[in-house]
């Protein structure tokens, strides 16, 4: 990898180390800096880089992944340090960063794009080298870009594991506005409507309320940021949202306009591909009783795998602070564990 | 339990059969009704009562738990046909029901209730005694009703291993407009605005718009005999979102009241209450490698077992598919058992 192999990262929280973690498997020297001295010597604890010193002329990428505001700052002074690196960030809102960069300077050099990949966690500590691994990485040229120059971010997101998918900005920014910023906001209007409501009343919370108001519990601040950067997508999405609430609150009266409303939310909720860019899959569940008895999930677990299913995915439902609960199974074909789990002698729900 | 000593369920379905299980489980003798024979005969065999005869006048408790516009006239046949029996439904809309009975019938012996549990599973397979455990039970009594027939349904929950709570139908109804109807609503607005978009915008989204727009997924005429049913306090929630959405797309362009928004809704996320009524905990999560090797699962598990710190939840990350994944482990504190897994020689992320 010849091209990428000195590269500066600037941030150090869990996007920056992750890519550090990535880099450095792929044997590339990386050098951290964080406005917080002591992230970037976290992150290089556990293997992003290192915060020693180097040559800026002998770098050949720059990663900004630091909060929105500070961004476009700070890929006008790598442009200025950095003489012979492309520069790149992985900010979520792509358009406008270009045009607010100094003329004077070699803007050719700096192409922008954005790892759809994050967690609840936040921080160093909880990087992961794996992070991207098979998720989309949006590349976002323009056409002063030389092809080069592209090739060498598209690069780093194989590196990382993560599928490049070239996209022009504003088509990110729009596609985005719909598929994250405007889901956190209806989240956040959801959430609203929560306050003020007594402790009983909030005692019929069921699943459904959490799974929607989840992601409104994300901090303010960065979410302030990346909202205002992204606000004329952001505000297209939300009269969107004014005109189909408009007729939602008229179709109430309406049973067949009603069902026409939740039957399109139906569809729209089911165009979403599956995790990895593939379609989505719809798997069956296998519920079993998790006994309350030291060791019980360890063996239950020995069972399903003798069983060789492949786990999709599985969950534990009800009260494992009482140490009984329910473990949840997603497979592709529910009937051969159950059969299996049954004639083995566990409780399976159905 | 000897007033509720002899059940009649309309509704094979979760939620019946669900009661019938745990009713049977309590000693209490139990006959099943559904719209399809079959259902009943399988919520039979699986041990949620019999399809036997029985004579009318010795039932001491009718539950009716069919969809919600099959609900007001199965309760005025009930109060009919069985002459010494509280009849109760599980809909979850209340308000309304009472008054839409012919006066004429013995309408003291009506007493609403709504159990706030319910699954992505359907249908009598997936049901299990334990549905209700520490889940709310509403229980809407009227001036009408006698206490000892409020207290007979009070009871159902009870052996139901529920939390009975009485509120008026209108509060009930309020607040689940607000808990419940209006999240689904929102779930459907946000699901419906990603129809339209190309293969490869879809491709940028991530948790937060599935987390969203899970529910959106559900059936809609169901939803939409919920919604009708309850529409008054549902146009209100929605009323006031739309007062909400109108500031919200005016504080686009200012940070101040921009961050203010996303803080109330944040507060609002976490109002609700833990799973079983509790405070909210937060926990802490340790991400663990699944290696690519048979049995590995079940070796983590009871490595993480000899641990002995409790698991609150866990959930796998990424590509079950090819056999690599994350383990994800809910605890009170990550500490102890990071350290401990790390010491056992797994890959902790992190």
């Amino acid at each position: 990898m010849p091209d990428l192999d000195r590269i500066v990262i600037f941030g150090a929280g869990l996007v920056g180390t992750s890519i550090g973690m990535a880099c450095r498997e792929a044997g590339c020297s990386v050098y951290l800096h964080d406005r917080v001295p002591s992230h970037a010597l976290v992150a290089a604890g556990i293997g992003a880089g290192s915060i020693e010193g180097y040559d800026p002329a002998s770098i050949t990428l720059v990663v900004i992944a630091v909060p929105p505001t500070a961004i476009p700052g700070l890929i006008a002074q790598s442009l200025e340090r950095y003489p012979n690196a492309v520069v790149t960030d992985v900010g979520s809102v792509k358009h406008g960063i270009a045009a607010s960069l100094p003329t004077r300077l070699d803007t050719g050099r700096y192409v922008g794009s954005h790892p759809m990949a994050g967690s609840q966690h936040t921080g160093p500590l909880t990087a992961s080298a794996s992070l991207f691994r098979e998720r989309t990485w949006v590349v976002t040229p323009r056409a002063e870009n030389p092809e080069t120059n592209v090739v060498v971010v598209e690069k780093l997101a194989e590196i990382c594991d993560a599928r490049p998918v070239r996209m022009d900005a504003p088509a990110h920014d729009a596609a985005v506005a719909r598929v994250s910023h405007l889901p956190h906001l209806m989240s956040i209007l959801t959430a609203d409507q929560l306050l003020g409501l007594a402790a009983d009343e909030l005692l019929l919370a069921g699943q459904g309320v959490r799974d929607v108001t989840r992601i409104a519990a994300s901090d303010p601040m960065l979410w302030r940021q990346i909202l205002q950067a992204n606000r004329e997508p952001v505000r297209q999405a939300l009269l969107g949202v004014q005109q189909r609430l408009a007729e939602l609150v008229t179709a109430l009266d309406d049973p067949t306009d009603l069902q026409g409303i939740l039957s399109r939310g139906r569809e729209g909720a089911k165009s979403l591909p599956g995790k990895h860019g593939g379609q989505a899959s719809v798997f069956e569940s296998v519920v079993i009783e998790i006994p309350d008895s030291p060791g019980a999930l360890a063996s239950l677990f020995a069972d399903i795998q003798t069983t060789g299913v492949n786990i999709e995915d599985l969950s534990i439902q009800h009260d494992m602070a009482r140490n009984v609960g329910w473990l949840s199974i997603a497979v592709a074909e529910a009937k051969p564990l159950r059969d299996a789990m049954v004639a083995a002698g566990w409780q399976v729900q159905g």
